[in-house]
């Protein structure tokens, strides 16, 4: 099976897999200046956490070669505002925020107006590089948690589209799928944008994973009546204390998983943690056009006039999480604890893996 | 404001408002025998648990008049086979049993053959308007229960359409409206067929509600941040402890309003009890084509080769239940003692409404 890669340097320039087209066609949108990135993410051309803190450093890296300026000071400084830019261009997914942070540290490491491009086309690569490997490792991780066999649910899409390659929660499935485990995905079609549908699936058949596609509100049903081994999802943004904030939908999945007993997951790179955030309480929760919602191919689900409420992610207490797959380590209940743990990098793996191993579904 | 009517018997046949086509359009399937009715029924241009009910019965009308036979015995017999494929049309909603039950019952009592056709139509016409009466009643009923401000929120369609006319779930909303309470209906757009964006909105719209529209899996989150006063919803049937069946995803509001201690009322006619069955686990649940799900416009939503999973309804156990709203009295818990007084008849209305007076929202 060819990976699927969302997103390519070229050299000079980011190569898009356009994910609004998919899974009719697969088109690509090349992004030559910073405003062509900044643009594919509002426009949910890339869309995904990990993948848009990947895009948000090629950003960086596109500004440093296309930005005047006289002296290195004033390259920084403009390149401050373009971080601000980029940052901003979507809200909850605390990725792009980190991405650009980082960036922007290197930036202001360079000693000269000359290197500076270079170096910063360098950390943008080994970002991407690094968050493909970071998937790849807590995929790992994560497929160990699995169950041996039964029905994995996972909403929205948290695959190699979503991220700089291989994909989170569905990197988990994936992985364990390739150590033997006879798992079968059930993809709830994720209202309004429908990357459920339109991504995970498409995700999963090329993996040759067996799929069933369900309606957002079948979830709880089917849960109840114990169809589902576990559920996993992504994360946009993680706080301190372990609440999440994802994809709309993820707090009534992880309540309905909990109501039913059954282990609810998140899987997310570290660059995916906020520790500044005490609670999620605090997560900015972007609300989207209401015409995502009202329209329907060339039409319209509603009658004209009718108002819409829009918000693309919510948050979920850190009480219904059972647990967080990172690429240093599963992290269990208490999270106030594990996260600043995971992050410190102090404790050998085992330490975090088994805070609470009653708490493991296999 | 015109009253929205579903159903028209004409004197020869059953004007159908087609409610695939709305909001877009206000066409009319007419049914002339018995058949028409059924296909009117199973392509869902008729839907809603006591509309189905209305429906069946004037199928039964219209087959007591093109139905051939030599006497009166040959036609009940004819009668009897009909009633099976009319209230197999669709097997959860139960009031398409009972109208097909009390049809039969008055072929049954009829003495020749010349008064069956006239006695079945003069049937039908009654179920009809008694229909109509007892959603007049149990939305005055439920209009007290509901707050005297805020966010009400409503799943799949349980208005005018739904029913021989003026609504159950939604009949409450537009009671207490009436009644001046300052309410604002919150809508979930119903996946697969999108009953709430496309039917309930253009309800709603019509008479003057405020009204938002939400995709099925940000009613938990907006519950969670305290958005919503109470939430109402229609029923296909309810057995006699209570459990509710209804449109998938009503098990998942009916979770979520409890986790946040938010009121959870189901607003339906006595033709919806079916006290014959002890517990919501024998209910029948109809599983549609995966066509539902995967259409999309012109296109399709997913990639080809994706299996569905399509389940049109789902159970909600009874505990979940705040209060069971009908035409002879609201119901609180323990229900399988006040759902049998309801029927039995044998206690006033304030006895019904006062089993659990604390649980009231207002």
């Amino acid at each position: 099976m060819p990976e699927i890669v969302p997103l390519e340097w070229t050299g000079d320039a980011l190569r898009v897999l356009d994910q609004t087209r998919l899974p009719w066609e697969q088109s690509f949108v090349v992004a030559r200046s910073h405003r062509d990135v900044v643009r594919a993410i509002r426009d949910m051309r890339v869309r995904g956490a990990p993948a848009l803190g990947v895009a948000g450093a090629y950003a960086l890296a596109l500004a440093g070669r296309e930005l005047n300026a006289s002296n290195l000071r004033e390259l920084q400084a403009s390149l401050s505002r373009v971080g601000e830019e980029v940052a901003s261009a979507r809200p909850t997914a605390v990725n792009l925020r980190w991405a650009v942070d980082r960036m922007l540290r290197t930036a202001s490491s360079c000693t000269s107006l000359a290197e500076l491009p270079k170096r910063l086309e360098a950390e943008a690569v080994a970002l991407h590089q690094e968050d493909v490997a970071a998937n790849q490792r807590l995929s790992r991780l994560g497929a160990d948690v699995l169950p041996q066999e039964g029905t994995v649910l996972t909403h929205c899409n948290a695959g190699a589209l979503a991220t700089g390659g291989y994909g989170t929660a569905l990197g988990v499935i994936r992985a364990a799928w390739e150590q033997g485990k006879r798992l079968r995905a059930m993809v709830t079609e994720t209202r309004p944008f429908l990357q459920g549908a339109r991504l995970t699936t498409w995700e999963l058949l090329q993996l040759g994973i067996p799929t069933q596609l369900i309606v957002d509100s079948a979830a709880g049903s089917l849960l109840a009546q114990g169809e589902v081994r576990c559920v996993i999802v992504g994360a946009d943004r993680i706080a301190a204390n372990g609440d999440v904030a994802n994809k709309i939908g993820t707090y009534s999945l992880a309540v309905l998983a909990r109501e039913n007993r059954v282990p609810f997951y998140v899987a997310a790179p570290t660059s995916t943690l906020d520790l500044s955030l005490p609670s999620g309480a605090l997560i900015p929760i972007e609300e989207r056009s209401g015409e995502e919602v009202l329209r329907w191919g060339e039409g319209r689900i509603a009658p004209a006039g009718v108002s819409v409420r829009n918000p693309a992610f919510d948050v979920t207490p850190a009480r219904y999480v059972t647990a967080i797959i990172t690429e240093r380590g599963v992290a269990w209940p208490p999270f106030d604890e594990t996260l600043r743990a995971l992050v410190a990098g102090g404790l050998p793996r085992e330490a975090v893996m088994v805070v609470a191993p009653h708490e493991k579904a296999s």
